[in-house]
């Protein structure tokens, strides 16, 4: 879409400017309402304390400069019919983007029973903040927000990934003086070096410099001016800078600001778009710097202390009114100071120049329908996991490296994706590394910057994100996958936990839209963690965590999900399933390295769907009795050496009943009461039968597995073995020793539970010690892991 | 100390020149053969395969440019009597940092048997990588470092940490390109703005920009020039260039650079000092941007493609060096490029030119003891609890915040501590805010910006640090204490998962640490978690996560503890203690809200030695009759609703014998096998007898407690309440409604569990269960609590 050019500084006239310093008034009104008044919300009677909220919550600092910037937006937003969002960085100043969406009428086709009169502002001041009522911050609850501001350092990644694929798309974000400190806001900035003017909407950052945290100065607000300058010029933007407390002067330099970037952006849009992005210069995108007191047009002071323009305006400015009759008459006189007789009619309406630039329908921004992505989200064309499935002929013969496979079936699904454009894979620096690197063939890394002849899969149109930043991979997911698109975030298995924060907050915006009719499903967050802990060949012990699995069990169940899948094909079905899936956070964790082959396509999809099973062809049970032991695994290097563990036993223990349990999709532990996958007790107890021994190697923490089977009937005979957070630079095999999980532990592990069987095979017992003892010696003089470890392949040795 | 001021521009002459290139070469030729050599280490025979490791793991192309920066730190270090540490943030290139110690002596000095000699050289280079050998990365295991550089980002935070209070010391941080990226790094650079120049040592950043990641360019190496000095300019830094791939050119632009650097932090140091720090201008710290490409000096290409300033550098330049004989030549000749015979005498000893600008004693960077702060710290002068503790003559009858009784203990410290300058309290903006800020009697916030009269207790001296950065101010906490002082981070509970992985990280180090015996005992990491999650009455869900405690529990048991103390009292001795402590990571959990005192200090003591104990004035248990169910409880809140429950119980149903137990340090709950604090399985039948129903609440998620407690005795009678993830805006008492731990469903748990009174107590229950009803309705209604809720003290009720 085309903008008219307008030519910079021009001025409001009059009337614009009356009709403006209207609108934002009335969004002040009623922010204070909000924050305030229980009753009385048109002051018709004087202010009395029981018209006042016994407990006073929010946040108001913040609020006059976020109406302001709304104000400002509907502006330019019905004068050049933009397609906006605005992702609100300071979403703790809740009142504001409330009172813009009950000012613009979304609110009430939202929530139909807050209407846009005298009741319904009643309800809106009420409900807020109120037990029953809504969140005093920036919700999924509330309209035409993709970003609750909670947590502090996510808006512009947000705001990025919103912009990535809609090329006519404007996404302005707010960033407020205190979130910019943050490490990952502080990095987002460079966000602009991923995006492409051809491509993708644009990103308009408005840095918002109101002085003063909770409790402190912010550091970019009291920099030098020519410091921060050179600081934001240096982060690649042309600022603008709007500042002031003089309300007319302020709207004006503000409405020139806006125009000007937005002239700026589409001169940049048109340039690219025109001469092509690589004949069209590099471009600088504008930003504006807005630098309004916190708490602007509240009370000055309290108590003869300065409150606006100060931090004792974050929150509350005056504190105690029902109680204190001075409080009280000065937070009448400030709610009178916004002339509310002037702004509403006598019905509680918004008056016609209040709404004279409002836009309409979708425009508005609590209407847009990209800030309910699930409205515009479209299935994925999957290519069929048969396209890349590995062959499997006999299990355990042949190897291959599961997110190699993943990658082919990415390659096709990138392919496939080409036009539409709503599919992106994320990774820190890591896509190749994690094997991943076929999708190259589909499409490129996304790079702005100069592009050398050295270089590979590099261009601007590329739709993969890499970026030496976790951070910057979630929040540009998280923002893509809240405007309606889908992805993939390949991360090492250690670093993940570097986004176990903003993970909690993507997880409980997801469990709370859920739970309203009005927001459509969402593609599912697919996490794929791999070069995990067991094959930190290269990097060792900092790079050895696998807790993430736990931090997201601690989340709600309707949204959680975690996959183990064991192979190659196992990874494929699991793939397919989690890029169909909605609403939920998908934890998938797969190693990059070669690893048997153990079922074929239809085999793994079959497992898949009961997420856990009896692998019959590794077991060693007769029909009809019950197994003497079973060994069970999750993962795919626990399953590795449980199906080891399993071949010693067969050799060496023929009379051995066994049987091999293989979990790949680790919420079916739970009991069907405490997770939508969980299994019924009768189920459970058909894979482990009570009384009989179950040795569990795991993936990661082995108390996890007993956290999820606490309440089972055979829990006392359960027995896990996994990750104890012992490791180094090592071998493969040396890891599953120093952490107790190897073959011949887990071997021994069965001898010793299964009643009467330590007698009776304690020379086996012994020669499984001796092995374990001999690899210590081995791995010291060669460096490598013991041949018979190194050359193990299922079935070999019970042949032989 | 001062510092004898160099004209710039001074030229190396061709002796030092030739000596500083002998050195770099050595260390170049050391670093390679750690990756490649098995043995014949000084090439004195041709290179056989057999010479070469079976596996090859390590990064070469961050290492030549650290080997650069090492050699000429030791120019400086020597030419100024610099007492300098160096903090390596691409610690991956660990054997740059190994070679450059075993180059100075440092590394024999630490480890006897790694002699500096051939033989030496041969284990220098076998160990590297190898099993039970040392791992790739710079680790604990490494001499003079502080920093492991594996999970990138907190290179410059370390060093920021370090400087603080040590008004001597230098501080070279190196940031590769690829940290620069990540967020904690980006937010980083703003640390100068908290660094006094009076009170605390230099930072020195040196920007290596080589060009690429693992895989990719790095945004801020393909940055134009011109915007890349903006950025560096507008960070506050002054930034110097040095750039080149030519050795000699190199080295005499560096040599400039560094002494510009260093003449530059004398003059701001002198005039800070000499003027103080409020007269002299605001410094603009040096910074050296080194731009030499990756894997310099290394192969210039293999197999026909680019290696030497690509990406392909990162790790391994050359692979299967054993298998294919062109690389093995091709290994050989890069080898032999560095001239080992000119830098080695025939025994494998450095030459004298190589060793002529190494530093002495504790001045070599792998000597010196601040990197080793145990040697350095002091145990503090702890204020007696007793001067802060609050007076309980009944408990349940007073109410205090336990955070504000901390910060006048802590207030107390700070004055005890304000010559010795060798603590610091550390917060994300939220000192005041978690209730602390008695604190700023004793000392102010440290700010080096502007300074308004509306400002409060900011200063550039003061010891708090606050940053709306939850990464600086665990980064430079760990600094802090890394090097040999104490401190402490306040932090809202839910967004101290925003340092998850910083966390895992420094307990790894510390862990590692503690297994080796030169390193000596660090103070312990201290969080104090409030703001927590069942008092986020202006907040809301965002701000509710009690999982921190679960994410350290996977955590290495011999360096994490956990508490929860019920009340201000208990709260200050658990400070006292954790004060006291080293090498550990503690956890505290305590309200900021007014909170019922329970216990006087001297009970408060020996309730937080045993850890876990019978409250027996607040059951009723007959004498020798085992109980009919116990009710625990550990976290505030949860002792509240546990002991209201009680209350009620004894009120409604006097016949029961309840028994009251609280538990304040978590891993009491462990089997004394699993945790050091771990009690017997006899101690912990004493608690909890077996067979009778034990209804927990616990501050967060539930199931930890069940997976602390899964293989006790009684484990089956366990029934735990906590948080499970319900939450909005709304009041104290509907939090815990919300989450089904309100005193009501508490006492209704007995009732349904103790065998019998479920029927006989049906009308007690019942009564319960209206008042949770009428509950709901009410909330609604008036915005506030139940008047019996809100009145409700201990005993009251029993009594009237």
């Amino acid at each position: 879409m085309r903008q008219e050019l307008r030519p910079p500084g021009t001025a409001l006239d009059p009337a614009e400017l009356a009709a403006l310093d209207a609108h934002w008034r009335a969004a002040n009104y009623l922010s204070a309402g909000q924050i305030y008044l229980l009753a009385n919300p048109l002051l018709t009677e004087p202010l009395r304390p029981e018209h006042v909220k016994p407990r006073l919550l929010g946040h108001w600092g913040t609020t006059p400069g976020l109406n302001l910037i709304h104000t400002h937006l509907n502006r330019v937003i019905t004068a050049r019919d933009l397609d906006a969002l605005c992702v609100w960085g300071p979403g703790h100043g809740g009142p504001a983007v409330l009172a813009n969406s009950w000012l613009e009428g979304s609110y009430t086709e939202t929530y139909p029973d807050v209407t846009r009169d005298a009741a319904g502002m009643a309800r809106l001041f009420r409900q807020f903040s109120f037990p029953g009522g809504v969140p005093s911050h920036v919700a999924p609850e509330t309209p035409g927000s993709i970003h609750e501001g909670g947590e502090l350092g996510y808006s512009l990644a947000h705001a990025y990934g919103a912009a990535l694929d809609n090329p006519g798309l404007l996404v302005a974000c707010v960033i407020g003086d205190g979130e910019a400190e943050t490490g990952p806001l502080a990095a987002s900035w460079h966000s602009n070096k991923f995006l492409s003017p051809v491509h993708d909407g644009a990103v308009l950052p408005i840095l918002h410099l109101n002085g003063y945290k909770i409790a402190n100065p912010a550091v970019l607000a009291r920099l030098p001016r020519a410091e921060l300058d050179e600081l934001l010029r240096g982060l690649g933007h042309d600022p603008l800078y709007v500042e002031g407390d003089e309300p007319a002067q302020v709207h004006q330099s503000m409405a020139r600001a806006m125009d000007e970037a937005l002239d700026r952006i589409a001169l940049i849009r048109h340039d690219a778009r025109r001469l092509g992005a690589e004949a069209a210069p590099r471009p600088r995108w504008p930003m504006i710097v807005l630098r309004t007191p916190k708490g602007w047009t509240g009370p000055a002071r309290r108590d003869g202390l300065p409150v606006e323009g100060t931090w004792r305006a974050h929150q509350i400015p005056l504190d105690d009114v029902r109680d204190n009759p001075a409080h009280l008459r000065q937070l009448e006189e400030w709610l009178r100071s916004y002339r509310p007789e002037e702004l509403f009619d006598g019905r509680g309406r918004p008056s016609a120049q209040v709404l004279s630039r409002v836009p309409a329908g979708p425009r508005r921004l609590g209407a847009n329908p990209h800030a309910n992505g699930g409205l515009l989200l479209r299935s994925l064309p999957l290519p069929p996991p048969a396209d890349c499935a590995v062959p499997v002929d006999a299990p355990g013969t042949t190897l291959h490296a599961p997110t190699a496979v993943l990658g082919a079936y990415l390659d096709r699904l990138m392919a496939r994706t080409a036009e539409r454009r709503d599919f992106r894979l994320f990774g820190a620096d890591e896509t190749a590394s994690n094997r991943l690197q076929e999708v190259y063939r589909a499409t490129a890394k996304a790079w702005q910057e100069e592009i050398l002849d050295v270089d590979e899969h590099l261009a601007g149109d590329g739709r993969v994100m890499e970026v030496l930043s976790e951070h910057l991979c979630q929040g540009w997911l998280e923002g893509y996958l809240l405007t309606g698109r889908h992805g993939l975030f390949s991360s090492y298995e250690a670093f993940v936990h570097i986004v176990d924060s903003m993970t909690n907050q993507h997880i409980k915006w997801l469990r709370t839209a859920r739970r309203l009719p009005w927001r459509r499903p969402l593609a599912s967050l697919n996490y794929l963690l791999t070069s995990h802990v067991w094959r930190q060949d290269h990097n060792g012990f900092s790079h050895q965590d696998p807790g993430f699995v736990d931090h997201v069990f601690n989340k709600s169940p309707e949204v959680v999900r975690v996959y183990l899948p064991p192979d190659a094909n196992t990874l494929l079905a699991v793939a397919d399933h989690v890029l169909r899936s909605r609403d939920y956070v998908n934890v998938v964790v797969a190693g990059k390295h070669p690893c048997f082959d153990w079922l074929d396509l239809d085999a793994a999809r079959s497992h898949c769907e009961r997420g856990a099973g009896i692998w019959e062809w590794a077991g060693s049970e007769d029909d009809g009795r019950e197994p003497d032991a079973v060994l069970a695994c999750a993962g795919d290097v626990p399953t590795q050496e449980a199906l080891a563990a399993a071949d010693l036993l067969h050799r060496h223990l023929p009379e051995l009943a066994l049987r091999v349990v293989n979990v790949v999709d680790l919420a079916r532990l739970l009991p069907a009461g405490r997770h939508p996958h969980g299994m019924t007790d009768r189920d459970y107890d058909g894979l482990f039968p009570p009384g009989r021994p179950v040795i569990f190697a795991y993936h990661g923490y082995p108390w996890l597995i007993h956290r999820l089977t606490y309440s089972r009937a055979n829990h006392d005979q359960l027995h896990v073995r996994g990750y104890v957070e012992e490791g180094t630079t090592t071998t493969p095999f040396d890891m599953v020793v120093r952490n107790d999980m190897d073959r011949y532990r887990l071997a021994m592990d069965v001898i010793d539970r299964v009643p009467g069987l330590a007698t009776r095979a304690a020379h086996v017992r012994q020669r499984m010690h001796d092995v374990r003892y001999r690899h210590h010696g081995w791995i010291r003089e060669h460096g490598t892991d013991l041949p018979e470890v190194a050359g193990w392949r299922w079935g070999r040795d019970r042949a032989g």
